[in-house]
């Protein structure tokens, strides 16, 4: 059995990973740490695991996580950079759900996240946590950066273009929408109920800090070397719990061809990319609480502009589900261990 | 592997009993049948499906259907009792669903369907599908009488007080309240989104086909001979998909104890009933997608009136998820195969 | 023009108030605090306010306060209580939208608010602000006690019935569920969206504040003076964000005749209070935003048993409508000036 | 009083425009028809009409309809236009909700609704009811075609920019989002409750019968006479009731200077047209129930693209608000007549 520590289980994705970790038949649960909520049992912030673990949140110390196996970070920007040096040191394999490992160029990190990187020297060690275009890499990583939501619908909704060359890169364009477990289990005002129920809107639109790290992965899977990526980023608040929609409009160039074709190509072998069937679009329920990624083509009236839609739950895919399936390459375990479930629906 | 059969396929208790069975371990769906929808894939009408299943919706025929090693029911009342009698004859295990053997009395069951039962032969061969009941007799039935929604958490909220004889049973009270897909997947004005989002209401208040199946259920368990068990039953709507929470008001008679310590060691070795610890109450969330009850007792300002939470998923353990537990029941299979994960939280 | 001025203008019950006052041909706005937003625009905190109001928030000040000729207190408990003194001296007429003037026991009010009560002497001389009762009073009153969100429906839907003396009046229970405003606008984790919607539950059942205000209510309109209210009153809560259902079961007596004749009788003069046809249940939506009560009786199977039905808007009907529908009374404008529009539907 | 009559008084739109003509102080309706709930009560239809209208559906009749000084179409396409050359004959003033006038080149109707048009002679005649633009034509118009709601919002959302000639108008995005109300009051399967909720799409991808009207009137503003408008539309159903949000993508061209002033000047004397402050964004609950239209304006990292957010109420400046504002124009009314009241918020 595999033994796995979470550090800052008591948000969203942290709940995500236990209750998909509870199932899996090779990880043991063993900490999970957490100074808030610090000897409260886990079941009773999250009701859905009464009988499936039977553990308390403890406050987190480096002896008791470095005998862990694994340890996932599931804590805001910020902690796990702190935390990371020892753990590192003395040989823990450390899975970060949060921002800090993702973009390469510190500069930017700073500049998005307005504070001073605490860890720069493992940032170039880190692997970015996107098996579809890394798994070779995860498989022996020590420390893996796993991806934002926004950035994995992004990236995984247009990576067949872009390896192909077969768009205009600088002037690409991402409207996307999420649920509003994205902003996470925080006691604000602006994500209650009350506020957000019966109501649609933009939000972050002068700038968010998905968009460098979307420009980072597009940049390193595009084929035309002589033009950097360039995305427009305007994300949208639903509202409704989980589920991501990115539409993704983009121009094709002369040597775009049957696009339906390379995507069904690109994806045939990925167990968790799913392309539609021409002229269907994807729902972000068919998703639900899975680590699936559906992806839709379509091109309006055969003209330039190529409208891609990819939808995933920005928990799972986006989060705790995608963190799941690096662990399972790098445990050398079926990839899609814990994973097979299909989505809830209705 | 046990080849599965399902009638009507295209509703709510169908699609959710096909989400559980891909992936059950021992089960192989070899027939899903729909006059409406025949030769249509199934993962067209319902896209989670996508990448689990590879069938189509085919004309129910016996032969068929005979050929499976069980066959589930997902139809509205009146199918299966017109379809039951040469299934039954040609040996096959039959799991229904709907409510056609659910009430021992036929004429009953007339008065409240308004119709002519089509096959009340077999209705006293039917064992009712409630485990924590009728547990032995679902291991070796060739029929099983699958319990409706509401009924499952009134009587699992109600059995331990009943069998105990700590209640007065004429005058009990069951507020109930459901998401709306008890209502099925039907193309009504009704059940839209629009007319019921942000909105709360009560419905068949005069009498619900659910009240007859109720008394049956508490009668057969209630230790006071002398008195009849009598309900009042009120449900309710709720603006949400899966869910139903019932609120049971009973008055302790002089017997009446700890009713804590009663219900607990009741259930304690019951792998689907979850009695909350005092002072906490169930969430329906707590139990979306599993074949979890979660009950709660209370006894405001410590007053003759006893106050019973009882939630359910309506679809699972109030439909599909508890017909699959009598299947693994009947098939001499683990009981709880299929049927361990966490609810999806948030 | 009535100078209207309002302390603590940042809940749900200010905001309603704004949105219904801005509609008044008869109130100007003058003053509007809140010590947190002190200096801020109105239309920043509710967007729907834009062109309507031209004010910020500002401190309270008792100078500027008695300047007006009315005073809404939208406060939490405790700080009407702690400013009234003053206000009340210098003549100023004041509606109380909190539970601070509601119960006339003060050790009732102490103990299930747990802290000591700031204004004792004023409690007496408050007029409960229900006009369907105490209009008369209410027209006169410089200090009135609006009521509670749960008492308002309960009172209005069980009122004929006492006063007629035609139920056993000690075994009442109200089963409420409310729309989550009637939690206030707090930053509370177990307000969110993400862990409301989609779920249901229960909560208070040991006992919760507005039970003394409903058993207050009713034992003063109870016509059988021999026998005390008793209500058992489970509240829940409802994933949307505005309604009051409260579903009241009480057993008749052996005089109770026609109910619906009753009800009918009883408020065919009431502007705000709609007995709905034999047969029909009210949905909460139908009087959202709305000063209506709308109320249903059956009698299920013609048993000893009545069920109630009342829906309310808790925003408008249970606190900020039914304050403006009391001010009207105070200052002898028409009863339903600004409250005549129809419900938003759908 | 203006005598009304609605036809088609059964979907959603009638019920709002019934629901907003009730509080029009020189509206008396006088009938409100509908083939297939003729004779039944308006108020057992919906529910919020109780107390305010006393009227039932009728069959629609020519004499009875011309006895309305303005008759308003909420009927599905291809209803106003094969009943309206009668009316027109006889010189009845008639407001079409429906998409039977709204564009002018009859063959391309024909290619997007699929049907001859059954009424060309009078399209001519139609003015397009956007008060915005036509104002004046629409004072003296006999029969106002009033536009859909998608292209409400887009029209409001691009007009300064294009009658400024600012923007490259060949390639323009928009990508909309709407809640189901704008799909009708239709009993499918597709807008159920339990289809849609918790969930988002997109949808009419591959083309939407909404894009034509949209190009339509954006040309018609145009100052750049060389370049046609061209549209990529992608809508998209959010799982709430009510409410438009239109995110434009537009590319600035070298004229382009201080969007957000232009803004400020070209709807200074709009009353219905709200532009936010620079950098707040609209929230479509800030606008629900009403005829406004708020917009804003933002330019990501100061780049060539532009971004406007457009949201409006579908059924209200979408559909019947805005038909009403055409109405008391017609009639020399305050154009804000019946239109005035703050949205309901929370």
């Amino acid at each position: 059995m595999i033994k796995a520590g979470i550090v800052g289980g008591t948000g969203y994705t942290g709940a995500e990973l236990l209750r998909l970790l509870v199932s899996h038949p090779q990880v043991e649960i063993t900490t999970v740490t957490s100074r808030a909520e610090s000897g409260k049992r886990l079941d009773m912030l999250f009701p859905n695991l009464r009988g499936h673990v039977d553990l308390q949140f403890s406050n987190p110390e480096v002896e008791q996580l470095t005998s862990c196996d694994v340890i996932f970070f599931a804590t805001p920007h910020g902690v796990a950079q702190s935390m990371m040096k020892p753990l590192i040191d003395r040989g823990a394999r450390v899975i970060d759900l949060s921002a800090d490992f993702r973009l390469k160029n510190i500069a930017v990190w700073e500049h998005w996240y307005q504070q001073v990187h605490a860890c720069p020297e493992l940032v170039e060690r880190a692997v970015y946590g996107l098996p579809e275009i890394y798994r070779e890499q995860i498989k022996s990583a020590q420390l893996v950066a796993c991806p934002g939501c926004y950035p994995t619908s992004v990236q995984l909704g247009l990576m067949p273009l872009l390896k192909a060359g077969w768009i205009h890169t600088k002037d690409i364009i991402v409207n996307a929408a999420s649920g509003i477990s994205g902003a996470g289990r925080n006691a604000k005002t602006g994500l209650l109920l009350a506020e957000n129920y019966d109501s649609f809107k933009a939000y972050g639109v002068s700038g968010h800090r998905h968009l460098p790290e979307i420009e980072q992965g597009l940049n390193a899977v595009n084929a035309d070397s002589a033009e950097a990526v360039g995305v427009t980023f305007v994300p949208h608040l639903l509202p409704m719990v989980r589920g991501i929609h990115s539409t993704i409009y983009a121009r094709a160039n002369t040597q775009c061809d049957d696009v339906q074709a390379l995507y069904e190509k690109a994806y045939q072998d990925e167990p968790f990319v799913d392309v539609l069937p021409r002229g269907t679009y994807p729902e972000t329920r068919s998703v639900k609480g899975t680590n699936l990624c559906r992806v839709s083509i379509e091109r309006p009236q055969d003209g330039e502009l190529l409208v891609l839609m990819s939808v995933i739950d920005n928990l799972a895919k986006g989060a705790s589900a995608q963190a799941l399936q690096c662990m399972n390459l790098m445990f050398d375990l079926p990839e899609n261990s814990a994973l097979t479930h299909a989505a809830l629906l209705p």
